[in-house]
């Protein structure tokens, strides 16, 4: 004897989400089933109610409830810049840092031949579209430092500086915030070569 | 700027969960909105689905999807021994180690006079009423070892026995698998106490 049916469907539910095991997920199934009613509904309309209304800007990608992202759509953004990124989060991520004012773009991951991702199928053709048509003079590629992050970014590079545009990356060093003891030695020695006077 | 005011409503109705924080809330949301379309349909179906179906068995509290759950409405149970649990996870757990024949009784909590509780606010009256109507002969008590537990044991076991049925609760002891290192004093204290013969 288990739980009643529909128990055991919103535990497997629970269970298809990242990080979530059986432990857990019975867990928070306990804890809608015991909670107020309206938990439930909330969490069931918001769930259904993202996935329904959010879709990719048709400009940069990130999420957009209208045609264009409310940065696109934005008239106070910085014209001409670009930055890049590889997956929506890092967008709000810059926006919290407020150090960047122009617009972004982007990519939806990384290249990665070894699980079939190639520029196809990045948000890559529409980015070069934008050097043209928004006519930019930067393009800012902040991807991740990891392989496929940087084979990312040298392909970048090479297509978009064919189009004339100003090309650069995020500057590499050591956190702000962290012991030098712990930083790791790729990551010192490109802190060393790009030391600047004080 | 930050992510569309449905994604923002989906982060928040996640972060109402429980042990899932702001960043753990991000993460879900991410996923579901990355993730085929039919994880977050089936996901919204089944939470309001199993909050609107599920209701308390209305003989012993665990969970049911008709007025009597699957257990007090199976034919093939010990009649006449029930085993009373604070919460309808703890059904589940004895079912699984298949060592119960009985049926159950789910109180939905213990007593614990700082939080209001008291035995009106528990499934006791339903419990006593259950004592004479299936003609009870025995009551295993199995709440958790805490001092609220406790204390629900000791004011069951007064209530039960003035209606003459028997009285017992799970062995206390040295949990299998354990190391003796690790047992605290009070659970080596009621292991000794409760030796047996070999």
């Amino acid at each position: 004897m288990n739980y009643p049916p529909s128990v055991r469907r919103l535990i497997e539910s629970l269970r298809q989400l990242p990080s979530i095991g059986p432990r857990s997920a019975e867990r928070l199934a306990l804890h809608i089933l015991r909670a107020d009613p309206a938990l439930a509904e909330n969490l069931a309309a918001s769930v259904s109610g993202a996935r329904r209304t959010v879709r990719p800007c048709e400009c940069c990608g990130f999420y957009a409830e209208a045609p264009r992202c409310e940065i696109c759509a934005a008239a106070d953004r910085e014209a001409g810049v670009v930055c890049v990124v590889e997956q929506p989060a890092d967008v709000v991520n810059f926006e919290k840092s407020g150090a960047f004012k122009g617009r972004y773009h982007v990519l939806g991951g990384s290249l990665s031949p070894l699980d079939d991702i190639g520029p196809e199928e990045l948000n890559i053709a529409k980015l070069l579209a934008r050097v043209r048509d928004e006519q930019l003079r930067e393009v800012v590629i902040a991807l991740n430092t990891d392989v496929k992050g940087e084979t990312t970014t040298l392909y970048l590079a090479r297509e978009l500086r064919q189009l004339g545009v100003k090309v650069t990356r995020l500057a590499t060093g050591i956190s702000i915030g962290t012991s030098l003891e712990y930083a790791d030695s790729v990551t010192l020695s490109h802190a060393l070569g790009g030391r600047k006077e004080v």
